[in-house]
């Protein structure tokens, strides 16, 4: 209850103060529940914190070969790497924010964008991941030629590229699922 | 309410005959809405009628080339494909069944059932076309080596993986969107 109930009333008429109900009523926005692991959450920046840093592993690992580029998913896999780690890190900064001035992202329309951005880059980073592990099991158990080709760090990228989906896809799970039981 | 409750009570109890409410009342296990699309109505059973179809021509496909078992990738696409269409191919006759007796599949722990299956088997066929996209890849374009290989086969093979995955999609995120929202 606020203070001013108690004021005679000769006093000039005053906005009451805002309580925490108040505000939350009058904050149509916050319609979706606060779960860990969603966007402005602690659990969502770790989410994105380490599909970032696989994401970022994985390109770094695979720049290093110098004959990546002659290998068309090899070129794939360092394209939707990027565009993961992109992603990541925008998301990352936005929850970073959220957690800073302490609100959530719980708009409808915000979710459902994070959540179509997540199925492409998570799809994207998954497909280019198959790929490469398919070209690097060929290379290293059907052909046997690791003595010319960089096998341990096809494999290293490769597994980062997993990695990083591994992680991506409890956001995009969690995000659909809410959307879905709104 | 029953019309026993009418008849005087030295008649002997018969119960009640059922009305169509009473029988919706008494059968607990039809919760969820019945969309087109899902297990045990006409659009469910097309889906997978395209996803054996596909899944059954990659199969094939891959099996007339004499050198398939020479790569790991070739010989998981065999594997996954095979899995998906015996999967696909149960789960068509179930929901024939349910529409011959005119029931559906709308008990929560069925279409949980299904959605789980679904993702396994959709995921397992998608990153066997991936792997098998990126050999076929290098073996055409970054090799230039379809004088000794079946490039036009692998690559069909492929295509047609990749057409039952896009089958399987629409069934797996109408059951995990149905799951989430009841």
């Amino acid at each position: 209850m606020s203070m001013a109930m108690v004021h005679p009333s000769v006093h000039p008429i005053e906005a009451p103060p805002m309580t925490e109900h108040a505000i939350a009523i009058a904050m149509p926005r916050h319609t979706l529940k606060d779960t860990q692991g969603m966007p402005g959450t602690l659990g969502g920046f770790l989410l994105r914190f380490a599909q970032f840093s696989f994401a970022l592993v994985s390109l770094s690992v695979m720049a290093t070969t110098s004959d990546f580029p002659s290998v068309t998913a090899f070129r794939y896999l360092v394209a939707a790497v990027s565009l993961q780690s992109l992603w990541s890190l925008s998301l990352g900064v936005a929850d970073m924010y959220a957690i800073l001035v302490r609100r959530g992202y719980r708009n409808v329309r915000i979710v459902r964008l994070f959540s179509i951005g997540d199925g492409i880059t998570s799809t994207l980073t998954f497909s280019a991941a198959c790929a490469s592990a398919g070209i690097t099991v060929l290379i290293g158990n059907d052909l046997n030629d690791c003595a010319q080709n960089h096998c341990s760090r096809f494999e290293t990228a490769t597994a980062m590229a997993f990695m990083s989906w591994f992680a991506a896809s409890p956001s995009f799970i969690l995000n659909f699922w809410t959307l879905a039981s709104k």
